[in-house]
């Protein structure tokens, strides 16, 4: 029997059952935060030394030095050469659409003139270093190394370092592929709180980035979370979710495979079904019951959607479209006929995927769009990682005599009024014209 | 005498000086860490009862409920009609010119079709609603309100709410006027770390809003960053800087005061001279002496100065850049006759004012790019403060039935590799076709 919450807006408790449900609490509680910051704190003031020491003692290293943890580029490229050539052409195939669609986003600098002669505009420039954080172990995965590494390169960064731990030794050659295939610069097999501060901070043998990005356990989330301002960060990820709006008219097994995507990511994972059509709940639910003892994770998927999933009952499809904007959901699948339809009333998600055809797990892997989003409600405010995050802006203002004449005028009073007189001045100054040299 | 360091780069130590001398720790120290904790999770927990019970305590505040502490729309309509004149026109025109600028910024959708008839895109959404963060007292800036509200409303956000601590009352009529004229909906007198986590959780008076922006003091800081997650933030900021590259060719009185204009903000704003010519230094250093008494602010200045300042004498305007790009400057001003020929090599700036008629105090104030910037060399990865920053992107995916084949098969390669058998099966049925209901 699998075991999934059923809601419906009819209910009078309704959206705060919605909210207990969604909610994630993004603090970890002060014990592991101390946890974190103590292995931080160390790593900045103690670098290769205290690097060592926490791989020896968190990813069971016998590494002797930090040189030792670097993984040369001939293994990776070895790697590339020894996977299976249709999994290394996916790679490939993958890599490429997640280029094409990262170029389309590329901020552009622009420039206009006012009619006082002043010029304004924008300056873009890319990060030089950033840092990619890769999880290890048995959740090894290769498209992450893609996501991350392929719009940095796309962005111009001119060197792209990568960590991810082995423990015990234990690395994906997929992993190391990937890296191949996305131009990653430097690998090092160092993982966890102490990986972040390292890049973050640099140490004598690793370089310090100027942006960490990718996803990680809590203890990696909190380590971003306290490096945030030395470093740029891209975010701090919650669970995965998904948000599954249908009309019920596809084929329930459909439905049923994509929640259970979602859900095999981890006991935390969130997938949810929206749907008008009561008795097609019942059909996914039905075909879930058939399915789920063909699928590895199992046992997971269980989990993940006893505690967390749930079949939601709406009055329509405008309803829908309400829940999917409380949630703000990372993916927002819209299973209808016409999903152009309903994609205007969406106001907040990370990725949206329109019609039947589009599942999710194509998106997850090699349509193109990003596949680290903002989790936890926080399409609110933020959006999938891109180009963007490995650009910045610089304003640039070029003011003519006369021009700079009549903004120091206004800046001169404006200073005034806050009690700056220097600022005033120097406005005063460029009112007045002569002397600049020019 | 105006103190200020004096360094050169042919000293052997130059770069380790410069380092120590721009170094600033973003972390506020595990004391206050504790002590804004408390706040916050205080107000997020105990609502408008616990925010009234830390207004009392920190702003002397005798509002009986948080309603009494919201200002109503009529007063800052009145603060708009009672200011002078002059300073109305030139709040209302710094308005102008920095909604014109932020207009151009603004993010715009798009979408392509694949070869495989897929189409991609990116969706773009203002965020609902956004809390602006004023400073208050003393230290009251009308531009801030400016700066940070007026892109928000030229981005769409339909509900900009304003905090404003109000401490004994007291409470700038500039500030409420230019609330006005940059149509902020709601003004509340609350300040510190507990006015954060009102915007952030909202109480029971205060909406909750989705990001958070705006200065503030180091409470404001910590907190702004212990909430970032549940909301999003503009950035953690330290104190104010400004680069200076000039090629000796100015008046050094200009030069001395766009100095002291960044020094006059507080005891740790930065302000740094950078010349091939060290004759020019020395001038600037004598107009120094001889402007300083004028100022209202001269003692900040001097204390200021004396700690971060620095005249930098430099082989060549080519050394200048590399001093500009490794300090990462929140203003950079290219004080040369050929500002065009620098501003290229330029790769870490938030301001860049290219020119000897371009005063930064011009940018600050109604120039038209926005004077939030990034400061502590986290120009290195962030962008000044623009109307991007109060929209958001979703990516958006629309696979044909034979795009979702071809992607399929890549995709289902791919998650077998990682091992997720669920997001294969789900990709599978796409290549399978039939039974999507198209």
């Amino acid at each position: 029997m699998v075991e999934i919450q059923r809601l419906s807006t009819t209910q009078p408790d309704f959206w705060d059952s919605l909210e207990a449900l969604t909610g994630w609490e993004s603090h970890p509680g002060a014990e592991l935060e101390r946890r974190v910051a103590e292995v931080v704190d160390g790593v900045r003031s103690g670098g290769d030394a205290a690097l060592l020491d926490y791989a020896r003692r968190f990813d069971a290293s016998e590494a002797q030095t930090v040189a030792e943890l670097e993984i040369p580029a001939e293994r990776l490229a070895a790697a590339h050469r020894e996977v299976a050539p249709e999994v290394r052409e996916a790679l490939e195939h993958a890599a490429e659409r997640i280029r094409a669609y990262a170029e389309r986003q590329r901020l552009e600098p622009w420039e206009y003139e006012d009619a006082d002669g002043n010029r304004l505009g924008q300056k873009v420039t890319a990060l030089d270093r950033v840092g990619v954080y890769v999880p290890g172990g048995k959740a090894a995965y290769p498209s992450s190394v893609l996501m991350n590494a392929v719009p940095a390169r796309a962005a111009g960064v001119a060197e792209v370092v990568m960590a991810v731990p082995a423990p015990g030794g234990e690395l994906s050659p997929l992993v190391l592929a990937a890296a191949h295939v996305a131009g990653v610069d430097r690998v090092f097999t160092v993982g966890g709180a102490q990986a972040v501060a390292a890049l973050a901070y640099g140490t004598e043998t690793v370089p310090a980035v100027d942006k960490v990005v990718g996803p990680g356990n809590a203890y990696v989330a909190e380590a971003k979370r306290r490096v945030y301002g030395a470093v740029g960060i891209d975010m701090i990820a919650g669970p995965s979710e998904v948000l599954i709006i249908s009309d019920g008219q596809a084929d329930p097994e459909w439905v049923a495979m994509d929640l259970f995507s979602q859900a095999e990511h981890d006991e935390q994972a969130q997938a949810l079904l929206v749907c008008p059509d009561f008795v097609f709940l019942d059909q996914v639910q039905a075909a879930m019951e058939r399915l789920l003892s063909e699928l590895d994770r199992s046992e997971i998927i269980r989990a993940s959607l006893a505690a967390r999933g749930a079949l939601i009952c709406v009055r329509d499809l405008a309803e829908a479209q309400d829940v999917a904007n409380h949630v703000a959901p990372e993916h927002l699948e819209l299973s209808v006929a016409e999903p152009e339809r309903l994609v205007d009333g969406i106001r907040h998600a990370g990725a949206i995927f329109l019609g039947h055809y589009t599942a999710e797990a194509l998106g997850d892997y090699c349509a193109g769009p990003n596949h680290t989003l903002p989790t936890s409600r926080t399409a609110r405010f933020a959006s999938p990682l891109g180009v963007y995050d490995f650009q910045k802006r610089s304003t640039t203002l070029r003011c003519s005599p006369q021009g700079a004449a009549a903004l120091g005028r206004s800046a001169g009073l404006l200073a005034r009024g806050e009690g700056l007189t220097a600022h005033a001045r120097s406005a005063d100054y460029r009112v007045q014209g002569e002397g600049g040299g020019e």
